[in-house]
């Protein structure tokens, strides 16, 4: 049973000068966790060609699908399909059924017949570039990199629209909550990852008055190998060390 | 004039995986900027240790100080400390310095004389580290790299402790709010960006019924040269195209 894995780069001057926060991340995080889909990592960098594109390199070769999200747009700081393009070592050709949905956009919201060579430059895209998702405001993909725009609306309607056939087994995810120091059951636990290196197992302290101060959790796709896991630890726990439980 | 650049790696499965959300990165993005330290990457990855070193190697080469966030516990998947010896090259040591003031702080909020071994550990860190901020509640640094805890209250403790030594002069920016789309300007803000080197120039477009559709960003640290660089792209720009200015 594959499970598909994902990376996201924003690419984003205006996140890192803390002009815009981000809203891409962490709605691609929650959408990817509910499709059965692994985030192998999340990379914020500026708008540079040959950064993005050292980036676009490193990381598509770790998953299945690499999101950009941001830097398509047609002005000088938009430099993401080019960047795209040097990765994959292909040369950037204008593909006529983008022009086309970008003359049929401008003529639809616009009303206007004579689309600008700023907008048509955005049909400019890496060779071999395939379009994906609704038609009409069609998803860029060249080989497994998924060019989204950074603007959020956009950013969701394309993402979506991509993902719609990405689904997978879901993660299964049981938690404890725990009324001990991280500390006192450190060694315990540490046992119980290592005999269970199938489960994802994480340790989550909080400091904040809430009615635990640890969660535990175990997380993979296969229902019984979770739910064993935690009955492993919670078994050898001290008594009322345990506030609640969560999931199967 | 020597901007410090900073980058920022979170370890944080729990984030990837959607269990929680980051706040540590967000908070760093701003307070760098106010203190006028230009943010390189944001890069978010799971706990795994040579995953952790290859990005502390990659990423600490390109900045003065590299922050990581989380991964410094007691627990199996806190990674953190011995990834950061991975890519510096050294051994773990112990530091006398940061055992101390676990079981000073141990004393102290527990009452307790007898410290736990799981907590010692944490004073295992590469060998050559030094503390620094807040001696009861010290920060690890080893060469530029500042190792943080990921619950966000310690985060911005911490961050802050370091960061009071880490003032530059701040970034300026001056924004204009325009009421056009992007395509109608991209030629012109494309020559201003070209002739403004030193000007960092951003164009963000949006669709949500604001005031204005677009709004062009102008930033350095020297005030004469963004003020310069936007009044040459103002004075290009089509009657009824600027709805307001904001800056200096």
């Amino acid at each position: 049973m594959h499970t598909p894995r994902a990376a996201l780069i924003v690419v984003g001057s205006e996140v890192l000068s803390a002009k815009v926060h981000d809203e891409n991340g962490p709605y691609a995080t929650e959408r990817l966790r509910d499709l059965g889909v692994r985030l192998a990592s999340i990379v914020t960098i500026p708008d540079e060609l040959d950064l993005v594109a050292e980036t676009v390199a490193r990381e598509r070769a770790r998953v299945d699908w690499l999101f950009t999200s941001g830097g398509v747009g047609p002005t000088h700081d938009d430099v993401t399909v080019p960047a795209v393009a040097k990765a994959l070592g292909r040369p950037i050709r204008r593909l006529p059924a983008l022009a086309a949905a970008l003359r049929e956009g401008h003529r639809r919201w616009l009303g206007v017949d004579d689309v600008p060579e700023a907008v048509l430059k955005m049909a400019d895209v890496p060779e071999g570039a395939r379009l994906a998702g609704d038609p009409s405001y069609p998803v860029i993909v060249a080989e497994n990199v998924v060019m989204l725009p950074g603007v959020p609306r956009f950013f969701r309607m394309q993402f979506d629209a991509f993902c719609a056939s990405l689904g997978a087994p879901p993660f299964r995810l049981a938690s404890a909550y725990l009324a001990l120091r991280e500390d006192e059951f450190a060694a315990l636990l540490d046992r119980v990852a290592r005999e269970h290196p199938d489960v994802e197992i994480g340790s989550y302290p909080r400091f904040d008055g809430a009615d635990h101060s640890v969660r535990v959790t175990f997380e993979a796709k296969d229902v019984g190998r979770v739910t064993i896991a935690r009955a492993e630890f919670l078994s050898r726990l001290p008594p009322g060390a345990i506030v609640r439980l969560e999931g199967p």
